[in-house]
Formats: C-alpha cells, structure tokens, sequence
C-alpha cells in the first residue's frame, strides 16, 4: 500500500517547509510548532496518503469507515508516521489514528465529526464527476445557527438550511425538512458530515428537488437542560443517553413541536401546513422521527426514516392507530421512507418493521443499500428523499 | 488538588450509569461503547473535574490554559484517569489530554477549538453573575455560514453574526465589523472559541454595543484555492503558514476588499461608507488587520489590533503615509486600536509599534493586560472595542 518513492520526494518538501517556517516563527519570535504534516492527502488515482507526527510512538495505526481493519502506519526520519491507502471508493470517510492505544483525531486536518463521545476526522474523496454532497459551482444556500427558547427556560440550538434564492426581501415561502442526527451526534453533524446543505444546492441546481428550509436540532434537549439549569450538575442528569430513553424521546418531541417548530415559522418565511413539513433522521434520530411523525400526524405528512425502524411491539402498543386504521394512515401519509444497509445492525429490525407495515397495509417506499450504520449511507438516503419531498 | 471523596461516590454513579446504558444497548442489539465519562464537570466551587478513559495507559496528563503546567492525572479500577483542579478564574480556557505522549481532545466534550494544527477542546468556568461571554437571557443574533464567490474561481467560506433585531424584512441597516483569526484558526473560531455573538447579544442587550454585522472570513485563502483547484495538491502550495507571509497577506487582502466586502454588502443590510466599516483581527489575524486597514483607508475608518503589530521598519517602507501625514490619518481614522498582554511573545513588537506611532503622532488607543497570546485576551478586546465602534 506505500508509495514509497512519492513519498520520500515529499518529506524532502516537508523538510524545506519545516525549515521555512521555523525561519518565519524566529523572525517573529513565536515557537517553532515543528515540521508541517500535510494530511490528508487525496492523490488523483483516489489513493490516500495519511500523516501524523509522533517521533516517539511505538506503533501507529490508521482506522477509517473505508478500511475493513486498522492499519498500521510507517515512520519517517523526521518522525512522521505515514501510510497510502486506497484508490478509496469516492464518499466522505470518518477516520481516526490509534497512536500506541490511543485514539485521536488527525491534527492537520479541520474537517471534524461534531459527537459527544468520540473525535473523528473526516476525508473526502471527490468523485470524477462530482458527487451529490460536493462543492460545486451552483447557487449556494446558507446555513444559521439560531438560538430559540426551549424547555425549562433553557435556550436551544437549532442549525438551519435556507436555499439558494432565500431572498431575505422577497415574500416567497418554503417548505420545511426537519432532520434530526443519531444517538451522540450534536446538531451539526447533519451540516458537517451529512452535507445537507450541498446536497440540496446540487439537487435545486437540478431541478430535482424542490427548494426547502432545512432544520437540524439537537437530539437530546435533555442533556442541554441539565446543563443549562443546574449547578453543579448531577451525574446522572447530565449523560447523554441511554438511561431513559423513552423518557428522552418524549421531552424531544416535546421540544420539537412546541419550541422548535412555532420558533422557525414565527422566524423564517415558511409553508405552515402539515403537506409543507416533513420528518427525517438518522439512527436514535430516526427513532424519534418515527414517534414524532405518527404521534403528530396532523403536524407531519411526510416522514424518513434512515438506520432506525420501531418494534412491531412499540407499534402495537403506542402507533396502534397506523396500522389500525391504515386507509386513513396512507391518505395521511405523502411518504413513509424506510431505509436500511445490510450489514446494519438494525438491519433486522427494519426488516421486522417493513413486514409489520405490508401487514398492516401500510404504504411505505423502502431503499436498502449495501454498507452499514455509516454517514456514507445517510448521505443517500438523505439525497434520494429530498428528491420526493413536497411534490 | 484531588477531591477523593467526591471521586469515589460519582465513580459509582458512572458504574450504574454504564450497566443502564450496555443494558438499553443490548435491548437495541447496538454495541456497547464502553462506561459513560463527564469530562469536563464544573463544580460550584469553580473547581474543575476532567475525565478520561483509558484503562491500558501508563500515564494520562492535563494541560490547560488554566495551568502553569501540565499536571498528573490518575486512574480508577474502571480505567478512568481524572483530576480536579482549581478554583479555576472564570473563562473559557482550551485543554487536552497527553496520554503517554499523544495529545488528544476530550472525547466526552463535545465543545472543540477549530484549528488546522492543532485539535484541543474547551472548558467553560462560568462567573458568578455571567460573563461577557456567556449565554444570557437576552435577545439573540444568528450565526450564518455562508459560501461566496473567492479568488481565482474558487468558492470561500465565511461566517457572518447579524445582531437581534436584524429583522428579514426590515429596511434598518447596519455597520460592519471584519474580525480575522490567527494563523491555522480557521473562519470558524471567532464564533467558536471567542464566542463573539454572545459579547456582542449581551452588550447590545445592555446598551453599550451599536447593534451591527460581524463577517469572520477565513484568513488563508491561498491554501483554500490550492485545495479546490489542483490535483494533486503540491504540498508547497498547500502548506498553511509561513512560507510566504506578505505574498498570503496580500493575497488576503484582495480577497477581502474584492470578493468578501461587496458579497457581504449586496447579500446583508449593511451601511456601506467607510465610517461604518471596521476591521479586527488576532496574531497573523491582527497584522492582516493593520495591513489591510493602513492600505484601504478609504475602506475603514476604524482598525482594531489584537496581539499583533507591524515592526517600525514594514511601517517606513509600506504604510509611510501613516506616520507621514499623521494630521491626515487621525483625521480618517476614528479609532486606532492595540492591545496585547504583558506576557505575549509579541509584547515587545507592540510597545515599539505604540512607540512608532507615537513617535509620528498618530493617535491610537490601547490596553495591556496580563496574560498571553491567548483567546481568554481576545475576548476581553473584542468585549471593550466593540462597545466603541460606530459612536
């Protein structure tokens, strides 16, 4: 996998640099931060070359969502530990390095995976023809960071896309996705990995998806209330999952439906109807856009569902109207979505969950790709759907 | 430093904690992620308690900005090092962890200090009536990313805070204030790590801040344009520092004056004369600022040097009509500002900047604090600038 010749011909260049840039930091007299690593590096034939800096690890591994098991990297005389991988099957990669057991994020690298509980980095591997999240020369939305009033007196915050020809003066307005992230994921992941945002510049460009406002909220407003209100604060309140999560779930479509949606459509030129609002997510997040949807039918028409599915149990017992009165369901319903890979380990679920709905005479569209519980695959599902929402 | 007692008992709730959540992880057939560490917990008392898991390490230290110095930290039976420190003053200090010589961010903290060379994560100490900083109960602005046309047919990122009130449909306009990070920051880190929508929601909510635009472009966009439109990148012209400082500045400031300015102000309700344009900027940030201010007086009236300086001798032979004409600048210029801490490696070259200045009677305002070449210091100068801007 290394390419060895490449390679010694660039830390000659990094060399060079280094010398460059310490002659800089001397003449203005701040300290050398030592020889500059270049990395990620995205070579044209989709080979990936890797570097970290750690002159006095022992063994340093790569791992990455495009790798099937870490593999260990190569040190340099400078110390500079390195390794070509690849050619890498163009997407946008979450990966991390495991220096001597320990695992961190690549310094060199900006791209970041925004989560509670673990620090990833981030590769992209463009495509020959540009892919659906790349950048791209076509009109841009934007994306804000608001700061609403939530529960308890806490104040939220809500990452939100508005599409190209948003025009702050104009009187046009727009359709509403609201796309919550997975278990640990924080309301910038959905913009950070997920690209939302040049996703749906490409498809408006298009003319394959509709304009529409995108709102990305936080999963867990339970965690933020506890620390927002309390001081000091209590274990038990401030973990971020799994404890309740019932308990949880309720408090977000709480949130989500009484703070978060009037807060968007007093402030943003939006569709207020329920043909106009559509419900999606990812993981946890697909849990609690399931339960939000059919708990809130006459809110939501539209409902995305990518890595989650429920129990036919939990449907039995808390949704037993959507399937007990599925007529009623599919004229409700513009579009259930249902989306699953394979190796997934909610895969079985949602196979369970399809099969309860085909039972019910639920209508549903379904994708099931290869892949796993991955960002990769969320991407897709996230590209597919918007191309069906509000037509 | 250590607080045992408390220790023992929140250790216990941790082990709970972990058997609830594997339990509930089980039950969703998700893999265990392993026991649920709070890092970092502020105490009332302002101490700090920072965690981390790593049963197989033989040594887990803090650093922090809080610190003279890193300090041990030490392993419980699960495997979790921690530390409590302080009283801690309060702020918003950057951290890591060194795990047997590997620097990492905390896992478990989700708020990080966007940084191309470096990745450390944040604590947040808060007073015992609010900081400058801190998020109040006040009305607040919104934070917008957004993507303009740049240099050399590449695609920019900037980020732009519009105060509360910046109603959509409103005809107010507003001034503008461009504020630039420091080398390897990024265009994310005004927002992120100097938290200058919360200074300017709350000093604005008190009166003492004009309302006004903040855009935080991204101050290397030679690097950008390298990464967008070659490939492969050659690594001298993807290196993000030093190599060339005037060639990058000036490549800045064209960008700024050519590309960002009139985005900014077709796309925004700005006031577009040059006494309601100010420009700011920290470490290479500030000497951006001072170049590009002393070079586009018809641009700015008001400039803003935080930890930064221009040596006597780049004075003499690019910026002489600052000192040559002095009548003429102090007359252009409503306000000329320069602060740095006594404990800067940049202390020295402010003091012969001041005395240059004053040497050829150009009129600046300055304040020297304690401290170093740190964002607890930018804050503090963004907070006392900010309420002079635009009176």
């Amino acid at each position: 996998m290394m390419n060895t010749p490449k390679k010694m011909q660039f830390n000659l260049k990094l060399t060079v640099l280094w010398l460059l840039c310490c002659g800089v930091h001397l003449a203005m007299a701040q300290p050398p931060r030592g020889p500059l690593v270049i990395s990620p590096q995205v070579h044209a034939d989709k080979t990936v070359t890797f570097r970290y800096l750690a002159p006095r690890a022992a063994l340093v591994k790569l791992s990455g969502q495009f790798l099937k098991a870490p593999v260990e990297m190569a040190k340099d005389s400078i110390g500079i530990w390195s390794i070509t991988v690849g050619p890498v099957n163009p997407d946008i990669y979450p990966y991390s390095f495991n220096v001597d057991g320990v695992t961190v994020m690549d310094p060199a690298n900006v791209a970041f995976f925004p989560n509670e509980r673990f620090k990833a980095s981030l590769v992209d591997v463009p495509g020959d023809t540009p892919l659906i999240h790349a950048l791209q020369d076509v009109p841009h939305g934007t994306i804000t960071y608001e700061y609403y009033p939530s529960l308890e007196e806490s104040t939220g915050s809500v990452v939100v896309y508005t599409p190209p020809g948003y025009d702050k003066n104009s009187s046009t307005r727009y359709p509403v996705f609201y796309l919550i992230s997975g278990t640990t994921d924080t309301e910038e992941t959905f913009f950070k990995v997920g690209k939302v945002n040049f996703i749906l510049d490409n498809l408006i460009a298009q003319g394959k998806a509709k304009p529409m406002i995108v709102v990305m909220p936080y999963g867990n407003p339970m965690a933020r209330i506890a620390e927002q209100n309390l001081e000091p604060k209590p274990a038990d309140l401030i973990s971020r999952e799994g404890d309740d999560a019932i308990r949880r779930a309720k408090l977000f479509e709480n949130d989500l439906i009484n703070q978060v949606i009037p807060y968007i459509e007093k402030n943003y030129r939006t569709i207020s109807d329920r043909n106009s609002r559509a419900i999606g997510g990812f993981s946890r997040g697909g849990g609690q856009t399931l339960r939000a949807g059919f708990g809130n039918l006459n809110t939501f028409a539209w409902i995305c569902s990518y890595s989650a599915g429920l129990s036919p149990a939990e449907m039995e017992s808390n949704y037993k109207h959507i399937g007990g009165d599925s007529k009623k369901t599919n004229d409700q319903l513009k579009l259930l979505w249902v989306s699953v890979g394979t190796e997934d380990f909610l895969y079985k679920g949602n196979i369970e969950f399809m099969d309860y709905l085909k039972s019910k005479n639920v209508n549903y569209k379904s994708l099931i790709t290869g892949g796993g519980h991955t960002w990769m695959n969320v991407k897709t599902y996230v590209a597919e759907t918007v191309q069906l929402l509000f037509k």
